[in-house]
């Protein structure tokens, strides 16, 4: 059932909208106020692109939170869940995000500049009102904005030569999540070591929004010898390889120990922060569900069900959150947050997949 | 360039998307993290029908944030910039919200259900992150959450009898914005009078997620002899109208002064409210930009247009937000934000729109 997406006035168009339109964009989301590409007419060619050679995506959706002043830290330490007090400038970050609560709000990777300049670049759901909102009411000393950033991503086992080519031989020597600040042609950036995918790879974070068709160009141009092509976050790679989708996975009452992100929690935190008390009470009582893969049975599956109920013995047990059919294994597979107490070797659990039921296998994460 | 959208996961349906697609939904956009209807495939006759007889619009978007405990009230006024506290149980309001900074974060309709238990019915911003996060912070005695709950909009001049024939005269009786509980074949919802349009009608907040398809199928049987059809929010019809449209005409600096909500926004309350002192300053200051609308010369516009800036003598004096065509004034309209000292009867202003550049002329608002 393809239908339309209206290009309104209230939803964003990133920098490199006019370059991905260009290059033959067939599909968009809305992310963070703003479309992003979800594909460009070939699925399954984006996908075997990623896995086996390079891709280019524009996820300027991934907008960045700048926390700007002198309590610049105490904010960013207080905002999350992980002990971030050692993290260097030029170095990065993935931290859970937690509500009062203990629910984890977003999943942002954490970049610092400078002990008084961080950004937070997010997923999909409104951390800047959420940060300047405990900012203000604590009365620290930063300014919250939204700067003019939006990061383009080279992802893939060529990723690393497409960087390299452009930016030298200095980019192999980045550790995983730093970033350095570089110009090409005048256009400022960051070059950072990340992406959404476990393929390995770059993200350029362009700082002029002005100058988006050009960095994809060059990012295409650089590429061509190793058959670069646009392409958009993949659910089949980040299923197989176990990542996290904040607005996907993680319904609105999960916290991170159950979604987890457990290494990413620090509760011996010395450092107060937002959602630390709740957490200790969810160890203490319990950690109620857990995350899993399952296998599903029968035939490959269409990638629209979603949410679905796991059931055990027709008890709801879990949810379902995607389901694809992936490629390598050959198998359907499906991330669920189910009850914390089925076992790994669990028989008899099903996927209600409305009119195609489809029983299932738990899988350890990642699946390849 | 009709492009597709991408029906993932990560975006929920609306309880009458099941009902929309059976209706024949052409085009969907994306608010709330959620889908909404742009329109059937028939955005003339669609119009048409919101003016001259009456629409049902999936309106689920519009989530509710609900304040509950014994300091919801004190929460409602903290968060709102309009004095709210003659509000009486069963009555709404339009209320600018503002952060510290007093620029506008959202634009919802406060429910009053009882001294302890409020709703604010949300533009498109993550509101619940916002007023958790001060809740909280503030340590007031409120749960801040998202009942299930989702509007249908039923709009236009015969939107009362169609309503009234589901409901009962009463309807006719409500007053604008104020609601009351009603039950429909074991439906529960309440019935409010309001939405997003200047033609009058009624939104049913449907309060049982599992039920949409039949409240979906009540209204369309309820409406036939009204020959009612399926509508979205009129983007036309606004414009006309000259409503605001939050994530649309509000930029991310802009306060409710300068967006023409004055009159919602009490600066004399007694109580203090987030951006009280900020706007207290605008005040003082003199407020910088006004809202207008304007009149657009040359052939009929295209609506895929915005944001444009909006020139004098060669240089930027204001952002065109969105254009129309106007079947009722069978003129090109558009609404701006424009430096306040440009007067309404300012010769030579322009508006940029990339290779189709148009004179422009300052209107009141509404058009009509």
């Amino acid at each position: 059932m393809p239908f339309q997406i209206a290009i309104g006035p209230n939803i964003r168009k990133s920098p490199f909208f006019d370059a991905t339109v260009a290059d033959g964009v067939a599909s968009f989301s809305v992310y963070n106020h703003m479309f992003i590409p979800a594909h460009f007419g070939d699925p399954e060619g984006e996908y075997d692109r990623l896995i086996h050679g390079v891709a280019m995506w524009d996820v300027a959706v991934q907008r960045q939170v700048q926390l700007k002043g002198s309590d610049a830290g105490e904010l960013a330490q207080y905002l999350t869940a992980r002990d971030i007090r050692d993290t260097q400038p030029g170095q990065g970050k993935y931290v859970p995000l937690c509500d009062h609560d203990g629910r984890l709000i977003n999943d942002p990777v954490l970049l610092k500049h400078a002990v008084d300049k961080y950004w937070l670049s997010i997923a999909d759901s409104d951390i800047a009102l959420w940060a300047s909102a405990i900012a203000a009411e604590r009365g620290f000393d930063v300014q919250v904005s939204e700067p003019d950033v939006s990061p383009l991503a080279v992802q893939g086992p060529k990723a690393a030569d497409v960087v390299a080519d452009i930016f030298g031989d200095w980019v192999h020597d980045l550790e995983y999540f730093c970033f350095r600040e570089a110009e090409l042609d005048g256009i400022p950036l960051l070059v950072a070591r990340s992406g959404w995918s476990k393929q390995g790879g770059y993200e350029l974070y362009l700082r002029d929004a002005s100058r988006g068709t050009d960095l994809w160009n060059h990012v295409k141009t650089a590429g061509l010898p190793y058959d670069i092509g646009p392409g958009a976050p993949n659910d089949v790679e980040r299923i197989e390889s176990g990542l996290l989708s904040y607005g996907t996975d993680a319904d609105k009452h999960a916290n991170p120990l159950e979604l987890g992100l457990g290494k990413f929690v620090d509760l011996e935190c010395e450092d107060d922060f937002v959602g630390k008390a709740a957490l200790r009470e969810v160890v203490a009582e319990g950690i109620k569900r857990r995350r899993v893969g399952l296998f599903l049975s029968g035939g490959r599956i269409s990638q629209n069900v979603h949410p679905c109920p796991v059931c055990l013995d027709g008890n709801i047990v879990g949810t379902m959150s995607e389901c694809v059919y992936s490629p390598r294994l050959k198998k359907n597979i499906a991330l669920a947050l189910i009850e914390a107490d089925i076992s790994d070797d669990q028989k008899g659990l099903a996927v209600e997949t409305g009119d195609d039921p489809r029983k299932a296998n738990i899988s350890a994460l990642p699946f390849c």
